[in-house]
């Protein structure tokens, strides 16, 4: 299955995006308003599939607003046909747990006419 | 969507063995006799697209033959769902040309009735 030099440019662009911390930017820039939004559990507030622009923002401004982040790594992106992959390491504390969170995991992004119409996440906790 | 406990286990056991580099055990004891195989561009002797156990093998076997590898870092099973990601590192130099290569990918693992289905390598050249 061929990458198109499409998936690849977007992808280029989220991962460059994410490594200067400005998420948002990249949902107003790369993202469909027909995204579809996938995680393995549900947080509080947050169902694990969710749909739309706003519920997008809103769960980066959830993170934002929660958490402390001390680092973060951002490896990719590893396209394949219309998706690509990226790898995330992150250190972060949570603000009002004081719980302080060292994890990975991989995001899967399905782009479509230039872009993001579907992001998955995969990881244990 | 929450992810089945025979997914994340059967995820467990192939990070497991690959860590160990026992890849032919991992596709003897985990693979389905209908396992496909996804990347994204042909090789020499091997279409992107391969199906069944002996094709796997071959890739496997190719693999082993032509490089040798000095280093491989496998982290996961990341879940989500009937799937699950694994994150490789590899540090390895191709026998016949010399060539050393460094570099990164991400496997995309489909399980169905405890077996994996599909293997999708995501990677750049």
């Amino acid at each position: 299955m061929e990458t198109s030099k499409e998936t690849l440019e977007v992808g280029k662009k989220l991962v460059d995006l994410c490594k200067k911390g400005q998420n948002m930017k990249a949902v107003d820039t790369l993202y469909s308003s027909e995204i579809q939004s996938e995680e393995p559990m549900a947080m509080p507030g947050m169902p694990s599939h969710v749909e739309g622009l706003e519920a997008i923002r809103r769960k980066n401004t959830d993170w934002e607003q929660s958490m402390n982040v001390h680092s973060m790594e951002v490896a990719g992106p590893f396209p394949l046909g219309d998706r690509f992959a990226v790898h995330y390491k992150f250190d972060a504390t949570n603000k009002k747990t004081g719980e302080r969170m060292k994890g990975e995991e991989v995001g899967l992004y399905t782009v479509k006419n230039g872009k993001i119409v579907k992001e998955e996440f995969f990881y244990t906790m």
